[in-house]
């Protein structure tokens, strides 16, 4: 089928034929096909949709777009986590050591962060020496080792979704649940996992600003995962406010590290055990849920956990003293505290504010060619519903520029909303699709 | 305005700001805005579609991507005709020298054959030497002197709707009516008209199907007219069976020769009179209908329009004895006819299918580099509600190459629906809109 044809198929919201999509991705890959029949085609299937069917062929043509990893070497039920983003999002870095340490397999390909959104991969940098830039090989042995690795996604993974990627950025095709949904599953399908967890974020500092329209993303994507044979598992958890307290590079690594350590903040720990549990479920090493609690529980309280994130930073090239000694990490010359400047209960917190404050920051990125100052970043005092008094401390900024700190205060200020009225916190974890 | 965030309104369904369309479309011209985010954007219009304002402001940037022609040097109310297209339509090679020889100058720019409809320029090449290829200058100097010219657009008027056509055609996103009365308007209006008549084709061998899908795409060409300050009558007439009796090139020249000459078939002459009496009055040399009419059966009677179209004929480079000669266009050395294999009433010819049967024939392109044979063509001699016998003439094929013949007949053959039912034949004219 020529392009234009499957174009106008789908214009015209008729079903895409199976083969006709496989081609038209090959097309793509190969460089076939001109980008503006992609951006045509892109732009239908955002106004039109994808049913089941193509949406399959869709995601499947684009993992074997290219290497599909295969772990099969390494013994266990491969279980990864993916979170659809927000801000403090530190999940996968405690996640992951204490999945390994409780014997089930993480082999976690993520991403770096760009506008409001952090990456893991740009916490994980702010350890001296470690390197996310790993071959395959060094990925499987890390694996094999460690039980976890944590590395950026190899440009022989699923082509075809960079591809696409960088032509939704600037055709206006982002948002488009299919095409999230297609785009999450290839990469993740490509690295050889068995099972995979999901963890759908929902509130103001999240892309899904409704339970609605997370659960939709959510159902697609555990569609494509099930016609695919993968069992996956989808948490919708909150985002209306930062998750945990830091936000940044070096100070997010550190946090996630006290959890490992038996510390950290509660909710951070309470969305680390739900879905790590979830793993060890899929992971085939617990019996139930409470089985799966008490094994997450023992891999944090006994070390095994610090233990195995000593062993992946050592196999990745980073300096494994990070786990015992802070000061391993890069840290901010000053800091300065926001306080607030009415007394209430806090009723929300935009994280997409405080995400753009750190960015101003430098903790994040504008543009992917941005350079990032690991050691800045914020810690978020106060939690939603908290009663304060003017002059209690909302965030304590961490920084080393005085004047991109003064253009980032008052973005950082603003994200913050007391009310009159009390408020009723959000729970962690809305609702989980199995 | 960025081109992604112009995208994102359309695509959300939102009004592009003017400013904003003015600024995409002369980034087209330029070649500053990528071929993918105007595929992005056409296919969001194509499926969203343009308010008036929008409209308006998309068909005017595109005629002032180039150049606009100023023939206040040539007196009188400068008028042009446009149709939507159709099979047999030669009507403009009959109207034009008739509303010349009224008094009207007719600045006429037009287009070439593509599938199964034949263009205007290709019919006027059948004559020996005919230029369709004319600088501004010279195109303006055969309208003082012949009242009108006849030729192809130029590289510098509305260069935007080349760039968007040739996208549109690979991205499919043709059929879309703002994007086509935008594309025919930004045209019209480069050629320095003051008035236009328009003549939307209905029926099985158009591009609009239905009467209400034809009303329309003539309010939308209207509307853009009223806004440029020119007046805009749209004629919405029938196209359910080829118009006239040739269909080709050379014989659909003369045809339209032979309509001057005070012959050829009666519907060919009710729509010329009906579009030329119309011009007359939007070119106010008529006081009404009625004088309208007289004066063009006058021109016609007097051989006025016949001597318009010689002298535009040897102005632009061809055999003026071609209006009195029909030796000089070429003929081709075979016929054969193509007869009716049952008795009953011609219920419906499908136009394109004639067409396409033209076209395997030589007389049409099936894409644009193709040479055509201009000698080639068909004539229908059959029209709908006729009560046929089996064995009755359909029509004739007038070839060259056998082989090609061969191919064309059954196509052609399977035009034509005879049945038991009477058929009453549709009217020439459905509608006037003023």
């Amino acid at each position: 089928m020529r392009p234009q044809d499957l174009i106008m198929l789908k214009r015209d919201g008729k079903a895409m034929p199976e083969d006709a999509v496989r081609e038209f991705i090959a097309g793509v890959s190969h460089g076939s096909i001109p980008d503006y029949q992609t951006a045509a085609l892109l732009m239908a299937i955002f106004l039109r949709g994808m049913d089941d069917t193509e949406l399959s062929a869709w995601a499947d043509a684009m993992l074997n777009s290219g290497r599909v990893l295969d772990l099969s070497a390494v013994p266990g039920v491969k279980v990864d986590k993916h979170s659809t983003g927000g801000v403090g999002d530190k999940v996968s870095l405690c996640l992951a050591p204490l999945v390994a340490a409780a014997g089930v397999p993480v082999p976690m390909i993520s991403g770096r962060g760009l506008g409001h959104t952090g990456g893991t991969l740009d916490k994980l940098e702010s350890i001296p020496g470690f390197s996310t830039d790993q071959t395959v090989e060094a990925f499987t042995r890390t694996v094999a080792h460690a039980g976890l690795a944590l590395i950026g996604q190899t440009d022989d993974l699923a082509p075809a979704d960079r591809k696409l990627y960088a032509l939704r950025d600037v055709t206006s095709t982002v948002e488009s649940i299919p095409l999230i949904a297609s785009s999450i599953m290839s990469k993740k399908l490509a690295e050889g996992i068995d099972a995979l967890v999901l963890d759908v974020k929902v509130g103001s500092g999240a892309f899904m600003k409704t339970l609605d329209q997370a659960r939709e993303l959510a159902e697609t994507l555990q569609g494509i995962g099930a016609r695919a044979g993968k069992e996956v598992t989808a948490f919708l958890s909150d985002m209306n406010q930062p998750l945990g307290r830091a936000v940044g590079n070096a100070n997010e690594m550190q946090e996630a590290i006290d959890i490992l350590r038996g510390g950290g903040p509660a909710d951070l720990w309470e969305i680390t055990l739900e879905l790590g549990a979830e793993m060890l479920l899929l992971g085939k090493v617990a019996t139930d849920q409470e089985d799966a609690r008490e094994r997450m529980s023992r891999a944090r309280a006994s070390g095994e956990g610090l233990d195995r994130l000593r062993r992946c930073v050592e196999l990745q090239g980073g300096d494994p003293r990070v786990v015992d000694d802070p000061a391993v990490l890069p840290s901010p010359r000053l800091e300065r505290a926001v306080v607030a400047t009415r007394g209430g209960a806090l009723g929300a917190v935009n994280g997409e504010q405080v995400g753009v404050a750190g960015m101003i920051m430098g903790a994040g990125r504008k543009q992917l060619t941005d350079v990032i100052d690991h050691a800045v970043g914020i810690t978020v005092e106060a939690r939603l519903g908290d009663d304060l008094q003017a002059g209690d401390t909302l965030a304590v900024m961490h920084y080393n520029d005085e004047a991109k700190a003064h253009t980032a205060e008052p973005v950082l200020l603003a994200a913050f909303e007391l009310q009159d009225e009390p408020v009723t916190p959000p729970p962690m974890v809305y609702e989980v699709l199995r």
